[in-house]
């Protein structure tokens, strides 16, 4: 039997070795040098590497490959299109980050709301402040939620258990929702809006002067999308003129944001470092687990889960 | 007809003056020697002030009040067996405070989770993180509550929405419940281990160095109750000896806590300087509305709410 050349990072080694079927020969690979050497032979591959140009070029050479695997949700940076002429099926970590994105979001509202970062100051001057730097209450305040993929959900069942008032944007409506049309004309409702959506040409730029310019002037901004889906320099000059309250920004553009960037000194700037969804020791856990029952699926000719669509780009 | 004398501070004047009742006289201090000077006068008491020795020594004075009301939820400050002997009726304002302080814990939970105070510091750097501070999910973590009064059951409720296991100390046995006398021999079982117990007898050092050295060696002691629950001594030294995670401090001994105190300067000691009850703008409009449906109870021979146990102290 010829067996499935499954090519994939060493780092992942110790949470599948010992548990691979015996159809896959795997080849671990260390360097980009060794993932480039092993692409042209690899049935199903894995290619996550820091470096995204990197990966995209090892993605490029792996000409035979079927299914391709990763652990980032965001596949923005991967050739989809040749993906797409070489049918290749593509699973992603959609979800592996989920809990922890949604746990960190509200972490986010939870500390611009009580002002937290002063207090975190305060004790480092070993200051006890008479009154709270922040005094709002989650309770009874209005969240826009775009996007509703896995972590918008998380985001919202959590906001809900703090009585905020969720409203989701989806293309099917219903009570509590907007629709994609819908929701640029309501945006002065809400004291949070909350970006969850794919990178993609149609969320390129999705929040940009116009779209600041409608919201309250105490409104959040919070951002753990890509920093493409919001226009970063119309941001800047809302956040710098107090226009808006304050932004939650998980995602910049670029990534890492430079030293000298004014976003990092901006006192309504909070700049989370794309950590949110690195919080947590689970992710690579999460993902072995799915990629070996994928493997199982694979074999047996059932649908992997969950597929990227090529086109739509999540 | 002879009116109410009722004593109050100024500072509620605007929320309570144009609606009050017309058997009332209302009488409001400044000052605490205007307090002072009106307390023997009082038929209903509102004699709260900053300075709690002060406002011992106006309820003292208040010979003739029969109905003393507070904004605060802790009354142990107050001469309460002098109240108990006169027989004077005590509202508090026990969960007026209840959702931000809620709102605070689950905060408090998911900056130590995430290693947030380190992102902060971060961002004063200028510095892109490349990997998360903390890694902690508060999914699937497991919480021990100690007090089940308003702020313990937002607490509970919002805990669980974060898909944390959350166990309550309570004198009824229940599934999801320990007794008062089970609760010490399983510490070892939770991550975090909450303080929201009323100051009283029963409560003072109710967590001492036995307590701290069963918890786990990276659990997390959060304590909103009052820093006299705490043995402090014990908890610097286990926080100094990292025998646990960390400890999230709303409330110290004394408050404030003077410069030199160690605590300010334990990288795992969190100092919120009781400001969780303060994060909010909503308190003294929900204790004047309170107030004022608490008078006309009182006009028509109803109970007032929520009254204190003059004797159980909460």
């Amino acid at each position: 039997m010829t067996k499935t050349v499954t090519v994939l990072s060493e780092m992942i080694r110790p949470l599948v070795e010992s548990r691979l079927p015996d159809w896959v020969e795997p080849r671990f690979f260390r360097t980009k040098e060794e993932a480039m050497a092993m692409a042209p032979e690899a049935d199903i591959g894995w290619f996550d590497m820091h470096d995204k140009h990197d990966m995209a070029t090892a993605i490029t050479a792996a000409a035979r490959m079927r299914w391709l695997n990763s652990i980032y949700a965001g596949v923005d940076r991967m050739p989809l299109d040749l993906l797409r002429t070489r049918g290749v099926v593509v699973t992603n970590g959609a979800g592996i980050n989920a809990i922890t994105i949604a746990e960190y979001v509200v972490m986010g509202m939870l500390t611009i709301a009580k002002g937290y970062r002063e207090v975190v100051r305060a004790q480092e001057r070993h200051e006890w402040l008479i009154d709270s730097p922040g005094k709002v209450e989650l309770a009874g305040s209005r969240a826009l939620l775009l996007g509703y993929g896995a972590i918008g959900r998380l985001i919202e069942e959590r906001l809900k258990a703090f009585a905020v008032d969720v409203t989701v944007v989806r293309r099917s409506p219903g009570p509590g929702t907007l629709t994609p049309d819908q929701w640029r004309g309501r945006l002065g409702d809400y004291d949070w809006v909350i970006l969850a959506v794919p990178a993609t040409a149609e969320t390129d730029g999705m929040i940009g002067a116009v779209e600041l310019a409608a919201m309250k002037s105490d409104a959040t901004l919070i951002n753990i999308a890509r920093g493409s889906v919001v226009d970063q320099e119309a941001l800047v000059a809302a956040l710098t003129e107090k226009r808006i309250g304050a932004a939650f920004l998980d995602v910049t553009t670029p990534e890492p944001l430079p030293a000298d960037h004014p976003l990092w000194a901006l006192d309504n700037a909070h700049v989370t470092m794309h950590l949110s969804g690195r919080a947590q020791d689970k992710m690579f856990a999460r993902a072995a687990e799915r990629f070996l029952d994928n493997l199982d699926r694979w074999h047996r000719g059932e649908p992997v889960a969950p597929q990227v669509d090529l086109t739509l780009g999540y």
